[in-house]
């Protein structure tokens, strides 16, 4: 092997789009890990012979996300035994959620997750939109979190409404910083909803904590669109208040159950997502591997 | 804590079925891994209180496999972090059949999974009847592969001919040693099954390297029956040769797609197993937990 780069594509459908995105768009050469799940359940790892010593290894984690987890493991333990640098890239980092013990005797999952990548030799780690960017300080190397709003603001521009008619909302106080990317990128107001308690009725309120909404165009920014629940409440209520039209972006689309049929009941115009996990009918996928790609632009001179 | 020993049950039934039979058995404590499944399949561990300092960590890798090794090391790294001395029994080690580099670039799959249960602080491991023993090496601690044959020839002396009847064969000579220990502990004679070409039509012929079997019982013995192909086969042809019932035992009964029917047409007149997977139709499990429990006699005295 010589000491120049190439990239990986792991298992699923999704890592491989990336692969592909990033070979492309770096002109690096292209490898595969082959695999395959045998008849009782148990997948099968096998590496390619890779000329490069240096490879950018792209293992998404979208469902089934411990068959994934177990497949790259695999690889990274081979890749590290056969001698290759590694920098994995994992556009959905599963179980990012489960960042710190909520009650006593619970697992942090993403911390085993980044202790376990960097411990089979991935000296540098690369995702999209961390849920808690705090969680990256389990991965004693470089980890990187892209910021992928300002991109997506940039692609969605001729799907959404004036950015001068748009106020852009995060679903609550925690996630601002977030609605505050889009925004700014995307050239309009930003805010975020609070929950009020009508003093006469008991129901709880959604609305923005300082701008109105009447007669305004609603951007619902988000990392991760869940059962998408509260996203759907939140527009229906927003509506109430004279919204004119309501949407939802988020990076990671999981829509678990019937999320999507929630969030068009809910009165949502439009769900814009980042293309890290399947796609669903009635929801726009962004392509976020040209961002990464911009990333690994130093990989080119090393081609 | 203190630092007696106690009983934890880890994810799935077959975990909590051994750790029932342990915890009865030894007279010691039961705890459960508490766990469920998030709607978007990721899974949520959470550990019990457990007073006492020592743990015997009961987690079986039946399918989905990968989502209990997951859960498993979830489970071990907490243990570790919170102070516990962990003995890990595992009844079925999945992934035991890739245990060397076949073709190059192979993942060493089990290799990598007793490497993490190493690392991540279980410091004695029990399976049973693991499928090449040379993958405990793996292990850089005391690891015990429990030899089933003994106890299961025991326990179906009333469901088997007459062991002066029973010829017990296995399905090639590498497995010879699995047909000598329930031969030897049965009361029977023992042979393994060569394949030979028929000069005349050039076809493939399973028969006993050394002992006919006209009119007598044969136990074909096995650990691991997965698609069921090969006894099915070898049992065809042992009842032309005149055998008078082909019975089939294995410790660990996998039946990957319809492999019971298959073994069923096959002319197999009793399937046994061990239990470490799934039970099914027209198969007879032996339980196997009192086997296990009799190697953690010197805990009830921690108790």
């Amino acid at each position: 092997m010589d000491r120049n780069i190439a990239v990986l594509a792991g298992t699923g459908e999704i890592s491989l789009s990336y692969a592909r995105g990033l070979s492309n768009a770096l002109g690096l050469e292209m490898y595969s890990v082959e695999s395959k799940v045998f008849p009782d359940g148990e997948s099968y790892i096998r590496l390619p012979e890779i000329k490069e010593g240096n490879v950018i290894y792209i293992q998404n984690l979208d469902p089934p996300q411990d068959k994934r987890i177990w497949e790259m493991l695999l690889s990274l333990d081979k890749l590290r035994s056969t001698g290759y640098h590694v920098i994995l890239v994992t556009p959905y980092l599963a179980y990012s959620r489960q960042d710190k013990e909520f009650l006593k005797g619970e697992a942090i999952s993403v911390a085993l997750l980044l202790q376990l990548i960097r411990s089979l030799g991935a000296y540098e780690f690369y995702t999209i939109e961390v849920h808690q960017m705090n969680s990256l300080k389990f991965f004693t190397g470089r980890a990187l979190s892209l910021d992928p709003y300002p991109y997506m603001a940039g692609v969605l521009s001729d799907k959404l409404p004036h950015p001068s008619e748009v106020l852009v909302l995060s679903p609550d106080i925690g996630a601002i910083d977030r609605a505050r990317r889009f925004a700014d990128a995307f050239g309009s107001e930003f805010d975020y909803i609070v929950k009020r308690r009508d003093r006469f009725t008991g129901e709880i309120y959604m609305e923005p904590k300082g701008i109105p909404v009447r007669g305004r165009s609603v951007v619902i920014v988000d990392d991760i669109i869940s059962t998408g629940g509260t996203v759907a409440k939140a527009a229906r209520m927003l509506l109430e208040q004279g919204a004119y039209n309501v949407y939802a972006v988020a990076t990671h689309g999981v829509f678990a159950g019937n999320a999507v049929e929630k969030l068009k009941s809910g009165g949502i115009k439009g769900i814009y997502v980042g293309d890290t996990l399947p796609g669903r009918d009635g929801v726009v996928q962004v392509e976020l591997h040209p961002m990464v790609a911009r990333e690994f632009s130093w990989a080119k001179e090393l081609s």
